[in-house]
């Protein structure tokens, strides 16, 4: 596809990148994921004219739709989703839209889709390669491998004609399933051919700290236990579970968000310079993390994890119900919507660092942010008194709701005795470069396209932080840890602010929250 | 004297230091100093209430004025200078003004003067407390402090009647000079009772700069030659020699600004952090520093030296003349009125660091800064082309016309594919505080009075800076370095830019003043 401009308001990104031929597949591609997210997603891209003139997508799931429904049903969504942005171009993106119905089950099927993609081949040159996407349940996806791989649709990895995989999360359960996918996939794809998503990873954070970290020269003398006091990883989420009761019940903080999300955001943190840029070796670099960390101490996990759920409480001025209370919840529930967890890494960079992972649902603003304290200052200084000693440097990386830095240090306040006070520098992606960074699903797919799985999990990756997390899910069957209720609108329960208190902590707010309040 | 709120638009200065009963004597009380920046700077304290009641302020010079014309003269002086202010409490500040006609030859006149201190004493509860300024040319020095001597008016450096004297700089033109005005002075005060004033000080740069440095954990680290690539040191004037024509001839910007203003900014960034935070512990690290610096090989002098005197040029848009038309300049004067020299300091922190210093006049903006320029990260980055290169962390303190402090990283352009690029973190003293520092000579004052010596100068400072300076002046004899003609309005002349071209290096802008353009 050429330049189309269909939204010139919009700062152009930069990229010399555009993918080659392609058929993309999204198995369940009505659903809500394909139409929310992957869909105007396509279509951002294709505005961008990152999308190949060699490209078709074809939508398969139960209903049954002729290629005109499914695309009046897609422009529905994307009228809903593309905010701002002009439909002019829809008709020609329309184009490159396909649907075929399909019973999952049925080998018939997937040769009727092969057919159909292999038509595509031939009217829309797109190749022979092949994007499937898996937005569907995990409990579908050993099924839809085995038929692709009966049906003969998948590509040796070394053959010119690619195929990928992409597999969204929840990327199991615990380790037992995490691994059974993981071997249902690596029956009939080789590793290299799967792309494990976390969206989270999407929003540039994973460069953004690698080029903060890896292309200034000042930070890495005191990115370690020498200069770091402790790390806080803070994603906060003003919403709460909204649609999603089914999943959410079967799931909670520690798997929904503590194992994939904030467990990549420590790595990223935490992580040697790698060898090189290239994808092996960064996620080398992360596995060698995840196997870095301590295991958490069953026998009085107390110590290290705090629970809660959140009851009634107040969102900017509104009154929201508890967990309880949500459409789809059982009013007895024991699914924790908040977790904090200590986590220690053992290993020559970070021993006696603790890391401080929290996150939750209907806390009191939308923020993400990653915050590194370091040490205070040995000395004091000048003639300060006892509440004048040097308050401790802190950085923070912010990730939501918008990416930048800021940085806090001790000046001296102007005048003739002046005492010193913390200040502040603050760098803001948007502001300093005025491009905002494009939407996760529209990186992940293109790199997928691309072929870059710099971003995606590996297998040991998500293996190794199932390590992690599933040893305490377990021992979380024998109730150990209370699950305590906090009002929506907080900072969540009290026990989290105790596991801090008790190292002589304490959370600092996220610096948006504080600004937008 | 109780507060007086005379500017109350002025936000306070924060201090809970009021020195005790003093009086004050200025020779030289009817000069351009004492009109231009003592009394308004003493009228500002009187404003701040950081004057005691029991104070006295006595002119003495030449001229033959009562109290009330020595009064009417300062009023005059004081509408001018201190802008914005109300005179309202002039006529209380006044109240505290005397004059005593003096013959500084004449021992007759000093017991006359002596006879009205302690009239003062009497009349005003001064305790017999003394502040001498020298506002006088430096051969007249000697002669005051034996008089002073003779009648009895310098008190023992630990009786409880205080005697301070300040001398104003240039102290000395050479070491041999330097260390025999040390040696007049010496004579007949203690060391502990001589406060050498360099005004640019007095912009609690210092403290700035021990706070920055000494109270965050995260610069000492990286304070050294290990990650320090180059140090650079600009203090630009954008006035030309105006009317001190007759001192500057003499001058010449390496004794009117290098042996002064830019070696104490260079001890400030070198210097080790001290045991304490007392005066003598600071002047002792900054007296080690200048010990090491190495000294300019006098016989390949061009190589660490490059000298310029102003043309004629544009500033502001006003065509203004060359130093040699200047009133009072010799048409063929030899005086430079730029200097850039490179400098070495032999120590374990700074081997093999340079450290360049450059000052003008009539240079392209009034800018002082101290720019760190750190080393290159050692690896490229992410899928970095040749251009792509990280660039090398700056740390910009800024001095003039604003104190503050920015930081320039690297950072990612947002982007599927963005390249990297520097962008800046910035801390500026008024937006922080929204307080501007007080004025170099308030502060200096005040600290005279309050007996705080930190912010002046000691014997041996003034001495090694001398030693540093004085072999180059003396080599200079031979005209071994051309003195090139730079246009008013630009960074200097040509020879500046290659002083720092040899090394592989070049001189950055100060940010304030690209700023202002």
């Amino acid at each position: 596809m050429s330049a189309r401009g269909c939204h010139p308001h919009r700062a152009r990104m930069e990229t010399g990148r555009v993918p080659g031929p392609l058929a993309m597949v999204i198995f369940g591609g009505t659903g809500d994921l394909s139409r929310r997210k992957l869909v105007p997603a396509l279509f951002r891209l294709h505005c961008e004219s990152l999308l190949p003139e060699e490209f078709a997508l074809v939508g398969t799931a139960m209903e049954k739709y002729s290629d005109d429904e499914y695309r009046a049903l897609l422009r529905e969504a994307v009228v809903g989703e593309v905010e701002g942005d002009s439909l002019e171009s829809w008709d020609r993106f329309a184009e490159h839209l396909f649907y075929v119905h399909a019973d999952f089950g049925d080998p018939a099927e997937f040769l009727k889709l092969k057919d159909r993609l292999q038509g595509l081949d031939a009217e829309k040159g797109t190749g022979g390669n092949r994007l499937y996407y898996l937005a569907v349940p995990p409990s579908v996806i050993d099924t839809i491998g085995q038929q692709l791989a009966r049906a003969g649709m998948i590509a040796e990895p070394d053959s010119p004609e690619w195929t990928r995989v992409v597999v969204e999360k929840p990327f199991g359960r615990d380790l037992e399933s995490a691994r059974r996918l993981n071997a249902d996939l690596l029956k009939v794809f080789a590793e290299s051919q799967v792309y494990r998503i976390d969206h989270y990873l999407g929003k540039e954070t994973v460069q953004n700290l690698l080029v903060f970290r890896f292309a200034n020269v000042i930070w890495e003398p005191v990115w370690n236990r020498r200069y770091v006091n402790h790390v806080q990883i803070t994603v906060a989420e003003e919403v709460g579970v909204g649609t999603r009761a089914g999943y959410y019940e079967q799931a909670g903080a520690l798997r929904d968000m503590i194992q994939s999300h904030l467990l990549q955001l420590l790595t990223l943190v935490a992580m040697e310079p790698p060898a090189s840029y290239d994808a092996d070796s960064i996620r080398n670099e992360k596995v060698k993390v995840l196997h870095s960390i301590r295991p958490v101490p069953v026998e009085r996990l107390d110590e290290a994890l705090a629970l809660g759920q959140y009851g009634e409480g107040e969102i900017d001025g509104q009154t929201v119900p508890g967990y309880r209370e949500e459409q789809g919840i059982a009013p007895e529930s024991r699914t924790e919507t908040f977790a904090a967890l200590r986590l220690w890494i053992d290993n020559w960079r970070w021993a006696d660092v603790p890391f401080y992972l929290r996150t939750g649902k209907r806390l009191a603003s939308k923020s993400s942010e990653i915050l590194i304290q370091f040490q205070q200052a040995p000395h004091p200084i000048l003639d300060a008194v006892e509440h004048d000693l040097p308050s401790p440097n802190l950085l923070r990386l912010h990730i939501q709701p918008e990416e930048g830095i800021s940085l806090r240090f001790e000046a001296k306040v102007p005048g003739l005795a002046g005492p010193i006070h913390p200040v502040t520098m603050d760098f803001s992606y948007l502001n300093a470069f005025g491009i905002r960074s494009p939407a996760a699903y529209e990186r992940l797919l293109l790199d997928a396209m691309l072929g870059d799985p710099t971003l995606f999990a590996r297998a040991d990756e998500v293996e190794a932080a199932w390590a992690i997390v599933t040893p305490i899910l377990e021992a979380l069957q024998n109730d150990h840890v209370p699950i305590e209720t906090y009002p929506a609108g907080s900072w969540g329960p009290a026990s989290a602010e105790t596991l801090l208190e008790r190292d002589g902590r304490r959370w600092l707010e996220p610096q948006n929250a504080a600004e937008a309040k």
